[in-house]
């Protein structure tokens, strides 16, 4: 009796830190302008798994953001063209849809923005983007789907429409009805108890400060000293000193899958990524067992990948 | 009525032809020493798109073998660790279980003499094979996913159990139910007449002779002038000189979705493909139309591939 009274006033204590989170939509906002069309997504798909429009001819966006991977690549830098290594923790693309600015420096607002700086760049695919087109260009089944997912374009094959279809594909690759967000629909079953108290931490402990909304990220960009790393962050875009060190806010969700952490990615667990957080972030040294609870709680953030197929390129 | 008595004897005369070939079957041959179990094929999978057994940590089998582009790469020579360029073209790995002989050269005769050779070698994944094993054996899934493939071993997570794995993998990668088989099998509207016409241009002109057998192979060695390669090929594995510029008979199965052709890759369609060999080892020029038909016909030979979804790698 004295066990079930504990249980029921510990659910209805967990209960009101529900109203902290929102459970991750279906969908991502989708701006007016890019229709999210069946023709787009499919194209999108194509151009997401295609290595020729890489100077190599062997490096395509999911070289880096590999499904098998957490649609990231699981090494501390990204490496690109000839083995290069960037200077980036390579980000996961999954629910990338719900963030407010892309890269670790948020130098895009959008995924339309983001999607062809990496064809570009030099230490990633190194293909010149007018390059990249004439050789889509090369094969009739792109010219065709090119026109049919951009009708009213004259030209449809261009620039823009790359970006466009890149964009649709990436807003689908959305990983709902993980164990939080089925305990935010109402199934207290869905997280275990390790795991209610690690949220409980999380919001007493302050990270729901910047981790929230429903891609557990505020999209905006914060100082943090990080061990090893001289990147200045957000200050190489714009050149205001209190951007200086700053990124992102990175999400949450699926973040176990999503290691190793940081923008030089040197921490390659959980647990010394929230107690490097809580040093820097909130000033202090979490607790070992709010650390070890926090951890369990992210764990309940991994959700349903994406059942993604190989496209058949021609 | 004419014709359709024209249609009938046509009919007739094509049905004689289907005795030179053989359908695929829906499985390889499987040795007696490594059953074929799903344990071995989930786990063989893994390895397959696994990029942390090479160097860089990027590139996995699935890079040059890439689902997306007929299991091969579709450029004209292979580009491995640091953007390496390798001497041969990628074969494909779609029905390679099939193959009495694995490599250009042949060197290895079946899929687990082949499997580790790519780990190591300094062109393509470039890792030693003791720390390719140090790296797997770090995850707990892959120590358990290896015990429970290998359970009769002492060490299950070894270099045969290795290679035991994504032979296993590969011999399920195979590509049924082309129009060439629905015809075979007795279907006579499974290939177009131009189709037919080409089966028996196939035949009479002489292509048989090597490109025989379910994966259209005799997976034996032939001399081969390729204009522009100084490829010795498999006289660099026997030294005998009789295999000076011999390669190993390559499938013709899926031919049109595996281009670029031949063992530098330097040919880049099917016409000029099929014209060439009429030249080198038929010793005469094809006339346009066989030529045409031909190719026609090596269009039917593009089977259902194998619908793989991601892995969710540790």
């Amino acid at each position: 009796m004295g066990a079930a009274t504990l249980q029921t006033a510990t659910a209805q204590d967990f209960e009101s830190y529900r109203d902290y989170f929102e459970p991750l939509p279906a969908l991502p906002p989708i701006p007016a302008n890019n229709s999210l069309t069946p023709e787009k997504i499919e194209l999108g798909k194509m151009l997401f798994f295609e290595p020729r429009i890489s100077a190599s001819g062997v490096i395509s966006c999911a070289s880096c953001h590999n499904p098998a991977l957490g649609w990231a690549d699981r090494i501390p830098l990204a490496v690109g063209h000839e083995g290069q290594v960037g200077e980036r923790n390579t980000p996961t693309v999954l629910n990338s849809g719900f963030l407010e600015a892309q890269f670790w420096d948020g130098r895009e607002p959008d995924l339309e923005g983001q999607a062809l700086g990496p064809i570009e760049a030099d230490v990633e695919m190194a293909m010149d983007l007018g390059d990249a087109l004439k050789e889509l260009a090369k094969f009739d089944e792109y010219v065709e789907r090119f026109a049919e997912a951009f009708p009213e374009k004259d030209e449809p094959l261009e620039a823009d429409s790359v970006a466009q279809a890149l964009a649709s594909f990436q807003r689908t690759l959305n990983t709902p009805n993980s164990p939080f967000d089925r305990y935010l629909r109402g199934d207290n079953q869905a997280m275990s108890e390790q795991q209610k108290r690690g949220m409980v931490a999380f919001v007493n402990s302050g990270c729901i400060a910047c981790h929230r909304g429903p891609n557990m990220t505020d999209s905006r960009f914060h100082r943090f000293e990080l061990p090893g790393s001289t990147d200045e962050g957000r200050y190489v875009i714009t050149g205001e000193e209190r951007d200086r060190f700053a990124f992102r806010t990175p999400t949450l969700r699926n973040v176990a899958v999503t290691y190793p952490y940081f923008n030089n990615g040197s921490v390659d667990n959980l647990h010394d990524a929230v107690q490097l957080m809580g040093e820097q972030m909130l000033g202090r040294k979490l607790e070992e067992d709010a650390v070890d609870d926090i951890v369990a709680f992210l764990h309940a953030m991994t959700g349903e990948m994406p059942q993604v197929t190989f496209p058949a390129l021609p």
